[in-house]
């Protein structure tokens, strides 16, 4: 090879955060899709797909943290010269289709949608460039028992994600709330409201003292990095870190509380209603306090939320490569964006919606479950010009719903039977001169002769040095196959 | 509102090739992606999803009919400058991931991809800028068997999309029985090869006398512009016609033929042993005639297929909306590319693959078989303080399997019923002041009642002036429902 053609070789690599993604974690990922899916059909929401690309200005600019123009999208020009970008959620590009359709879609207007999204950020671990979301969404519905609907779908979508009870819960606040206190606290510059609901979305990042740093004059990070604070003085501080810690085990506990510390303020008062509506549609639905909590600490970043929002949080334990005991935390969310039609529209539609993260549920799942697909049963191929024979072997265990192929590469027998251990097949078939001419084939069980090999059995086969192994009629091989696939 | 205030305000329009798709194109499609990755997966395919960017040189440019850079394919730059682009097809892709891990994959590596793919191309009826693929690829398999599978998966997989023995066929030729035609009628020069392929492909489109033209000097099309031909001579032209009008009943007689007019040169020999071997196959697995034909017309317009080529074309018949008959003609397709993976390793990693252009054969399914998805049972909400007993009642009928929703917008009883009209429910469950004292609910049942409106039963409840509709124990009604939506 020439070093002229060397040099216009492309490098096999690909763009960061974009994993190549494999057999298990599509399966789980499937699997959670379809049984969220079910679930929001199940409630009367129908299916929608708005498609990737949606024009730029008519995605907004909602995204936290992202302050350079475009940032957090995949922006291109079309060829009419508009930006358009990928989606970077579910909820733009539904508000956009609720405003194009208004006239002609039933109200109130329920959807789900499941499909990538794509955030041009820096991927880290767990943390991907394009992610599947699953959301369901209400629009024309501006009472607290839509709300209460999405808090009690997304309890019932974590169960049939196969998160036990106890193994999640739903935590939820209020915009409203967060602005009665704001309020309370003498909060009442905009932007010093944006800084504020920011540095409370950081609980889980920094823990109470981080966040008192951001509320006040700032907070360095390990690095050096400085991120300036919201510059409160101490006893606003105080304030809202009295209200966000005021959470307490039952729901109408925390109400009471609550009540106490922003019911001053209009805002404050409606937040408190609003809550103690859900808390009495939850209780008839006989959704308890280990499914839905409220939690004054969950804030949400995006800044389309306007009144209840929450959390989905995936409680499970599992360890991490090196062993220490880990949880993933939030897997989903959802709120209350009662402007987001509105931008298109002018004329106020009140909105709710829930999302869960699939992509993070399911890396979640994957991990600790251990999930592995089943490789296929391989029929060996002996000789070349019976290729034919081979072919319809692998066939008829097919047409039993069995996972079966021939072997079609350019290898003899020990490299087949090394194929199949790669695969994880439960079995190999195999047919030479010998078997075709008495009408046998001859089939191993490949976990059986794992097992026996690891002297966890000792039957026959094993003591004739061929552990797993045996000859049976051709006749009956899809049988005797079934029994191997099944008893796994 | 302010004309500033308008002005500021974004247009809800999206970008043209991207439609919104509503739920029964989405659950035709979803129901091909899991029967047709079923196929692959009981063939002994594994699931791989490499990610929806990939770097422009990676992708190279083998989209047919474009010329200009970065044509065809959605590119942006990335933070570090490099072009991404969002991947045309699942086969590029799959060549840089083999590239990039073929140390540890196993070999022959089998994976199957169903996701979207995206072309940046001017959209048309049934032509979107995004559609599903859904593909299965044999990489490190050399010979001819790994065609006929392919061909036969092809097979299988339409008849798991829910075409009848008959309603398709899979037409079968050879880049090799092509290339061996050109050297016959003395076409040498690559360019002008390319164009005569290009020429070929457009039998569908242009008939017998539009690819004559496109083979000799040009073609003028309706609109007066014109395609350069490729500039062949009266024979040329002749034996190439003879060439790919040779297709016959039977594939023997088809190869025979070939034979004929191919034989001479050593590339149309091979494409002729292909074939027959291929044919051997397809009868050892009992798959005939009016499943898989030998067909000298197929091309495939990808520029990478080297080998046997093939493409899966839905016969069935329906009518446009101006009910004339149609068809949708070629749904799928695949062939053997031996040099996709040696772009990058320099070493030859033979290949073959098949991919269900999924969109398009939904929406061929969809508009044959008039798909919908039927509406959930609505509970009316008409006491706003009772709002939790037609939440639990709801609940109760999700809990048998039934679609069911209680109405969250703020409506009057007829504004509800019209809704529920719009919605497709099969039925209401009505509960007022009156039913709550009595303990029952009343149901009506929606079909019933459009049926008797239409004179076509004459039941007890269409005499009392309420078709369809009845009063029943409140423990009853979830078997009542249950009756409704299951004798539909």
């Amino acid at each position: 090879m020439s070093t002229d053609q060397n040099q216009r070789r492309p490098e096999a690599r690909k763009p960061r955060g974009f994993p190549d993604r494999t057999a298990a974690i599509i399966a789980t990922e499937r699997r959670l899709v379809d049984s969220i899916s079910a679930v929001y059909a199940r409630w009367g929401f129908e299916a929608l797909d708005t498609g990737p690309f949606e024009y730029v200005d008519v995605l907004g600019k909602f995204l936290p943290d992202t302050d350079r123009p475009n940032a957090g999208v995949f922006a291109l020009q079309d060829d009419d010269e508009q930006w358009i970008a990928l989606r970077y959620d579910h909820t733009a590009p539904l508000a956009r289709y609720v405003a194009e359709n208004w006239e002609r879609i039933p109200k109130p207007f329920r959807r789900y949608s499941a499909g990538p999204v794509w955030r041009n950020e820096k991927p880290g671990p767990f943390r991907y460039r394009e992610f599947i979301q699953c959301d369901a969404d209400s629009v024309g519905v501006a009472g607290p028992g839509a709300d209460a609907e999405m808090i009690a779908i997304a309890a019932e979508a974590m169960e049939a994600a196969g998160a036990a009870k106890g193994e999640y819960v739903i935590r939820v606040n209020s915009r409203q709330l967060l602005d009665g206190i704001m309020e309370t606290a003498g909060v009442t510059d905009p932007a010093q409201r944006g800084t504020v609901l920011r540095a409370l979305d950081k609980f889980d990042k920094f823990g109470v003292e981080g966040v008192k740093l951001l509320l006040g004059a700032g907070r360095k990070d390990d690095s050096g990095d400085f991120t300036k604070g919201a510059g409160l003085v101490a006893n606003q501080t105080d304030t809202l870190l009295e209200f966000t810690t005021a959470g307490s085990v039952t729901r109408a506990e925390t109400l009471r509380k609550l009540a106490n510390s922003v019911g001053m303020t209009a805002s404050g008062m409606q937040g408190v209603r609003d809550l103690s509506e859900i808390d009495s549609i939850l209780n008839a639905l006989g959704i308890g306090e280990e499914s839905v909590s409220f939690d004054p600490q969950i804030v949400r970043g995006l800044e389309y939320y306007t009144g209840p929002v929450f959390e989905a949080e995936f409680l499970r334990e599992f360890r991490d490569t090196d062993g220490n005991p880990m949880r993933f935390g939030s897997v989903g969310g959802g709120g209350r964006y009662d402007g987001l039609v509105a931008r298109f529209r002018g004329e106020p539609a009140p909105a709710t919606g829930f999302s869960v993260g699939v992509s993070r549920l399911a890396a979640a799942m994957a991990v600790s479950e251990g999930a592995q697909v089943d490789g296929p049963v391989l029929v060996l191929v002996l000789d070349k010009d019976k290729v034919g024979d081979y072919f319809a072997m692998a066939n008829d265990l097919r047409r039993a719903g069995i996972r079966a192929e021939a072997y079609l590469g350019a290898a003899g027998m020990k490299a087949q039977m090394k194929y199949a251990d790669r695969r994880g097949s439960p079995a190999v078939v195999i047919v030479g001169g010998n078997e075709r001419e008495k009408g046998v084939v001859t089939i191993k069980d490949l976990n059986a002769g794992a097992a026996a090999a690891k002297g966890m059995t000792d039957n026959e086969a094993w003591r004739s040095g061929r552990p797993g192994q045996f000859e049976c009629p051709r006749a009956e091989m899809v049988e005797r196959i079934r029994a191997i696939v099944g008893q796994k």
